[in-house]
């Protein structure tokens, strides 16, 4: 049995109860490149942790690889947990994984996490819909696969919707700033940069074009990038979360 | 202190441990309508479990008497759990409530939690997003306020996004086919309709004419209904999640 499991975004304790229990059940944790692993490390020593980490720019393990390693793993383990950072469903490539198991008949359960976008809306104290402003809210990645040219493919969607959350956006933040106002977002849209949501890391609030015109931070954690009329009231409240470290 | 705290989707173990650790440090918790809190009633005896609970179609707590009931609450405990549906962020009307604390000078933190959509995707094995076919994914509610004329405001975005989330559709699934259709979205789209995801209910894929035509079920539980070719597959392969009820 593989359990594929979300992480959630990143603080220990934004693991559902049933991820920990699944991991106190485990034999092995199959684990991507997670902000930090040591805390569950220290928690869950009956396990064998094997990192298959990918991480955007870094060295990481072929897709087909982890396939393989998942069919190894499950036949020699009865209790395995594959984790997930965030949200399995959510740009955690389950599908490719789930038709590995699909195909050699191993029996698999997804376990749902705390998506990043949600735990960013709450560092930041704001929420991602807001009645009479944002009734959708759209997750879009600029991130393609290895080999694959950088596209504009996040563009569209990310015009028309309400609120929009772009996932692994470190790299290309002033692109898609640049980007969107040329195709005609409002210059002074609010927008919010989050790294390592839940934990420590930058939260800054700007308006749009503030993005394309002004020295970035460095990031060392994964960054979203949101966007929409729905932080106006952030922009103007005063940051009262407890891990705001300034730039 | 007043902590906003998602209580994931349905099932208790889908709770965080964040949200389980200040159950047991609440004196009192202020619930919405979930699908079922005697669970964490029996598990939190020390708390006092008020409810004012909104859902759609049944009489609900004005939102400004939750207000009111959320400033005196805090005048008279330390630590009040404001325990709300999926995460708190997403269709939540969180920001109403925390503009109350910030006008009443009362300090808030806000806790994530897993959201239904996500659930859903894990019910069915499926995958919100799909290398190559979804990049993104918009979570989008028909439903309007109390008194506010229902409209089609979630309808363009909803046919430019690749993955699609109706979140509190219950009421209006072949309203929404309808629509859709009409305004170009391919009939053959795969849909899955989920009820208390997480939870027992309902789990049934089709393609979008097929809501048009068919009798629905009827729903006891919240309905949520996903949309795209990220399900393509789900469509095809035989549902082995536990929790399946036939229609």
């Amino acid at each position: 049995m593989i359990y594929f499991v979300g992480a959630g975004p990143g603080d220990p304790e934004l693991l559902t109860r049933k991820a920990w229990r699944l991991l106190g059940q485990a034999q092995i944790v199959l684990y991507d490149a997670l902000t930090d692993i040591n805390p569950l490390r220290d928690q869950f020593t009956q396990v064998r942790w094997i990192s298959v980490g990918k991480r955007g720019g870094q060295v990481s393990v072929d897709q087909r690889l982890i396939g393989r390693i998942l069919v190894n793993t499950a036949a020699r383990y009865s209790c395995v947990v594959r984790l997930k950072g965030g949200d399995p469903s959510i740009f955690g490539r389950l599908a490719e994984e789930m038709d590995v198991c699909r195909s050699h008949g191993i029996a698999f359960e997804v376990v749902p996490g705390v998506t990043a976008a949600s735990a960013a809306s709450a560092d930041l104290q704001t929420s991602l819909t807001l009645r009479g402003v944002s009734r959708n809210v759209l997750f879009v990645t600029p991130a393609v696969g290895a080999g694959q040219q950088a596209d504009d493919g996040w563009l569209n969607a990310s015009l028309v919707a309400e609120t929009v959350v772009f996932y692994m956006a470190g790299a290309r933040v002033k692109e898609i700033a640049s980007k969107l106002i040329a195709a005609g977002k409002s210059a002074e849209m609010p927008v919010c940069l989050i790294e390592n949501a839940s934990q420590s890391g930058v939260r800054e609030k700007f308006h749009l074009n503030d993005l394309v015109k002004m020295n970035l931070p460095r990031f060392a954690g994964p960054v979203i990038l949101m966007m929409g009329a729905a932080f106006s009231s952030a922009l103007e409240n005063e940051l009262t979360a407890k891990k705001v470290l300034a730039l």
